[in-house]
């Protein structure tokens, strides 16, 4: 028999699964681990001295379980999907009344929702939580967004505070509200990152193709951004990334590399929440859908060959300072729109769904261990913790003064790349969705008109209360 | 006893089921009906007369059934959703082996293929069909999209080729393919419709912002164009609705409207699936979004006072006849696009629920009766019917030659609004696609380097094949 000795199991030895183990183990815990392939636990052990005391592979999975201190924590880093119900349907047979299971995967917030509910059922707790911060992250310190009961949150939070990224001395960790809760802010964490950085791989486009500069020219300017209003963990890898030399062609990395992106799934939800909650995550999906175009590489090829001929105007960019920083200004203003967006959907869904999340706490658990860390996040929790009430990101003060002072940059980015004929579909969108949300009077008026016209759908009217239907002529 | 005299039986007499019965007793046959509201069954055979003679209403459910000739034919026009269900589960039981229950609502082809699994296991034979064409285009010939069993169409096919709109003497009815492939392809067709809205509510609001015309001025521009490559349905009742007064005001009707417009899920569930497969329907989701935006009017309002003070340039929109003429082409030229990618979404469907979707056949079906139908499907069916490949309608030979030629004409269009701070999220969308699409060097070979750093996502090498990573510098 085990001894009862372990403060948390880890089922899932992935690269995720197995840093998350390390970083438990090295902040102190007894962490015991469990993966199909039981060498892999062993090798965990033994291939990390020092830390690797602190883990406890085990040669059965009621080993593992034996080895859990009670109530038991255990925590699934497998891949979304069936084989999560999967791996809990193994293992919950062996758990008592109490122990919390923990799904730290990408999971679709909705089945956080339904395991949530299954597991309660069983007299078992169940926690969705996000973990964004990639391999490092998860080894050295991630952002952590937790969804479930907040007394389990209880259990949980003297390991997630140790594990998770600190910014400035506070943990990067919350309990953010009930089952889907954890998840979905997770979701619309890789949405906004999808825009960050489809908007950045834009500028990049746009100092390529408009300007002629090289990687390496690129990388330095990136990394004098990285010390004002952009300063990111995203600015400064762009930075590295473009400075990079491929050691097998001499050439600049990123000029060796194929321009076809994959996408995990969270970006794709993020846009299919937003839609359903009605709200207009353009910025979000114009970058999900940038990916989609982009691995379609042979239809590219072959349509840019049929519009070789097409004649576009020079979009008169330019490289020196001025040029610049415009460039930079208007990433800065589509960068808070695009923030603005993945605000509104969280707070869309925190109504729906009666979550009340935190907002300001959402921004503070980003600012460090997360792939979209930034300062930036800092002044996002500051406007919600002011006192005003900010029903969108794009009516705080503060934000309001710097979108205006950087619009004018953003519109001539925008317009010359239309007319140069590079691409900047998350650009614009951010663009388009600023000019269209602050304009008191719209133009579905037209829209309502022609859709009580062809079916009846009626309309209000600006002079009066009530719903109404006009007798169109016969068309 | 009732005699077995009924052709058809409709349930639901809602306008579009009221409107579709009468079309059906107008073209001859004989149709049973039936309403929770018994009443109404009887109203509409009392109050058409001549064509109510046509109609059979029942005093209860099992006379409607009675009525009907085997196999029985029963159409369900009933809201979306439960309903749809909750009508079935009643009249199933009274049902006969073979008999068929055809649902004609705007449904969730998820749905469709959950029901037509369902309803084939207890031996009846289910239709998804999209029924599109508005309450006018229900009573005088809608255009009809069906999915089933091709068998089970051949029971209905004498009935809806009669009832359908017709173009140059073809019906605009087709089968489409099994269980959810109708309404999947009803679903995109209202995507393109709020593709379709919006862009012409966008040069709507250049012509009323950008370049200050009356809304009768433009009804006279939009009734030109409609003699032209816009020529469409849309096209003519933007006119109508731009040239009709309001008689309580003497104002223009559009200008008492309030711009706020609703949405009935299928432009969502287009969205949707459109980011399920992968495919970059930006123009699709950008007018669904605007209307998302459209809806938080006092929001809107608030925003305009915050950002009142910005400055944007005269955008240089000319209203003489060639600045109209641009803007014609510009409308005309986004139009494909965003076709374009409705039909990009068609195809991947197609491929990944193994439909084999006739493409030409879907373009021809919308020639007439429904919201979409204009001169334009026809050069679509003909390029699906020409004979080449057409792996995106934006590589057909007729389109890329124009697209090639109005391409100028929308990114000037474009670029002015962005400039002058009238919204084109639609437009600004197609234009973005474009040059995405026809762009064989894009810039997600950053995004993957940046993936490869964080996550160790690997990448692909323009030079040789195999999947790398990179041992990128610690960051």
């Amino acid at each position: 028999m085990t001894e009862r000795t372990a403060d948390i199991g880890v089922v899932g030895l992935g690269t995720m699964g197995s840093n998350l183990a390390l970083n438990i183990a090295q902040k102190g815990f007894t962490v015991a681990v469990h993966n199909r392939t039981i060498a892999k636990s062993f090798a965990l052990r033994d291939d990390n001295p020092g830390i690797g005391d602190n883990v406890v592979p085990a040669d059965s999975l009621e080993d593992f379980v034996a080895s859990l201190k009670t109530p038991r924590l255990v925590l699934f880093m497998v891949p979304a999907g069936k084989i999560v119900d999967d791996e809990m349907a193994t293992i919950a047979p062996l758990l008592s009344a109490g122990d919390v299971m923990i799904d730290a995967g990408n999971a679709d917030f909705n089945d956080t929702i339904r395991r949530s509910k299954a597991v309660e059922e069983t007299g078992l707790q169940f926690v969705g939580m996000g973990v964004s911060g990639g391999e490092l992250g998860a080894r050295h310190g991630p952002s952590i967004m937790v969804g479930g009961a907040e007394a389990t949150y209880g259990l949980l939070s003297p390991i997630l505070t140790r594990i998770a990224a600190q910014y400035e001395g506070e943990p990067c960790v919350a309990w953010l509200g009930p089952d889907g809760a954890g998840h979905f802010v997770k979701t619309i964490h890789n949405g906004i990152e999808y825009a960050d950085m489809q908007m950045i791989a834009e500028i990049y486009g746009i100092m390529r193709d408009g300007i002629g500069l090289e990687p390496k020219a690129m990388a330095a300017i990136f990394e004098d951004w990285n010390t004002r209003g952009l300063s990111s963990y995203l600015i400064e890898i762009t930075a590295v990334t473009l400075a990079e030399t491929d050691p097998e062609t001499g050439k600049p990395m990123v000029d060796v590399i194929v321009d076809e992106a994959g996408q995990k799934g969270t970006g794709r939800w993020a846009v299919i929440e937003a839609q359903k909650l009605g709200v207009g995550a353009t910025t979000i999906e114009a970058a999900v859908s940038a990916r989609g175009v982009s691995s379609r590489r042979s239809e590219r090829a072959d349509a840019g060959a049929l519009y070789a001929g097409i004649a576009t105007q020079a979009g008169g960019f330019a490289g020196d300072a001025a040029g610049l920083a415009e460039l930079e200004e208007a990433l800065e203003t589509a960068k808070i729109i695009a923030y603005a967006q993945g605000y509104a959907t969280m707070a869309a869904a925190s109504q729906e769904f009666s979550w009340n999340l935190p907002l300001a706490e959402i921004a503070r658990i980003w600012r460090a261990g997360c792939i979209i860390r930034s300062r930036f996040l800092d002044d996002i929790a500051r406007a919600y913790d002011s006192g005003e009430t900010v029903v969108n990101l794009l009516q705080a003060t503060d934000f309001v003064a710097r979108v205006s002072a950087g619009q004018g940059a953003l519109r001539r980015i925008v317009a010359r790349a239309m007319l140069a004929g590079i691409p900047v579909p998350a650009l614009s969108a951010a663009l388009a969705y600023l000019d269209d949300y602050r304009r008191p009077r719209g133009t579905t008026n037209l829209t309502q008109a022609q859709r009580d016209l062809f079916g009846a759908h009626t309309f209000h009217r600006l002079d009066k209360d009530g719903v109404f239907h006009h007798q169109w002529p016969a068309v």
